[in-house]
């Protein structure tokens, strides 16, 4: 018994998200069915991100509470032998009691992947979003590190967002080219994959996809390479590029400050 | 009108195989759809190497003789907008009159991947075989040259196999580590990527897989590191390791002579 830290992996292709809905195949609920029998009960799991439909994770944290004696490592093997292959328990591990995924992150880490190149591929078709135009990706790396810092990010609020305020923290932002994945084979002549990568200590609903489709925009030369900084000054979501698909986005990591409560 | 070249890559997860099966999705068979209202009648497409259910292609190449007056990129363009995303014609050439995909290729080269680790992976669960156990790489890696050469490949024949005769030649056999694509996130601790990759001028059906299942064989200890020159001279499938699943192959490349005809 007591608080377990489960990191994750999973293909969100097949899911309707993070969050738990009526008639729908969720990553929560196939957790939370997973962990039932093994607590004799119902169980919560909490995710330190909600990721949306589509979205995959790397490196999701979740938390959870068991009355149920077990050790990590059996936990973590009694729930890969029962979770569905698009979702694997990475790690468990043993956590001070009121450890909590979401209130205790300190930052989180998106990457948006982007298969640049006139043909698709139907290894990354379910990772990365196909653009087929040519990219200035020099004007795009140029406008990544805009996001950093603290700022109004209300032209990058998803519609019908219920969010507070809309002021977050970003760490870092950047784009990169990086080299196609061996296994995925040989692309076709001069296709690109570029890798969006940003940090923060929170982030509002859609705002990843909202800058990667704004950068798109930007190597598209539809805005300019100045434009993210403007946009986000603008607070007006009207400017900014469209929304990027889900597909590319995957939660990389989620970080723990050392006071947060590490394993005793 | 004229004879194509068409390079191709195919997940080939959700196929029943390269070859027109009736009541079965194919690649094949999905081609010869999709150039069917191009040419205006039915086309014939074959392929360098018929790859089995769930085999992947990264570089398949086929050949197609059409009617139908088209330029080879138009061509490209005109099968992508029709095929499944799962295939995609990464490029299209004009070739003399007679090339034959299969009958002028040289030398084929498959890669098996073997996703080693504790815990599977969510994205490389349909491109990689994922073995638990502990294995020795390096016996693995000493064992895989073993393969070069004109043998008679007996012990590496499928079941069923109609093959006049079992004699190969098999130019490069290697089987190295990997670094995890950084697309494919991060995996548990102490996972690793292997690659065996194999190139011949043909192979018997299942031979790729029987080698990769005989390499991880010697890998868990099964088998001893010069398991693998004593099962091809025996010419006794028994002694062989058990054929490795397909999800883990792919067919890499096709290699032509340059007196096989290169586009005019």
């Amino acid at each position: 018994m007591g608080t377990f830290r489960l990191r994750l992996a999973y293909d969100g292709t097949d899911f309707a998200g993070w969050q738990r809905q009526v008639a729908h195949r969720t990553v929560q609920a196939e957790l939370e069915a997973a962990l039932a029998p093994i607590e004799g009960g119902p169980v919560d799991v909490a995710a330190a991100g909600r990721t949306d439909a589509g979205v995959h994770a790397a490196g999701q944290v979740a938390s959870t509470r068991l009355t149920a004696a077990i050790a990590p490592d059996t936990l973590r093997r009694a729930l890969n032998a029962s979770l569905p292959p698009d979702i694997r328990v990475l790690e468990v591990d043993a956590m001070p009691e009121g450890w909590h995924a979401r209130f205790h992150a300190r930052a989180k880490t998106y990457r948006y992947w982007i298969w640049n190149g006139r043909v698709a591929s139907p290894f990354a078709r379910r990772y990365a979003w196909h653009v087929p135009q040519p990219l200035d990706v020099a004007s795009m790396a140029a406008a990544a590190p805009a996001a950093v810092g603290h700022h109004d990010f209300a032209a990058f609020k998803g519609q019908g967002s219920q969010a507070r305020t809309t002021a977050r923290t970003v760490m870092a932002s950047s784009l990169t080219e990086q080299p196609v994945p061996p296994a995925w084979g040989d692309a076709a002549p001069g296709t690109r994959l570029l890798c969006y990568e940003v940090t923060g200590a929170g982030f509002l609903r859609y705002m990843v996809r909202g800058l990667a489709g704004t950068l798109v925009a930007i190597g598209r030369g539809r805005l300019d390479r100045d434009a993210l900084g403007r946009i986000i000054a603008s607070g007006n979501r009207a400017l900014a590029g469209p929304t990027a698909p889900p597909e590319g986005l995957t939660l990389w990591q989620v970080t723990y400050g050392p006071s947060a409560g590490e394993a005793p």
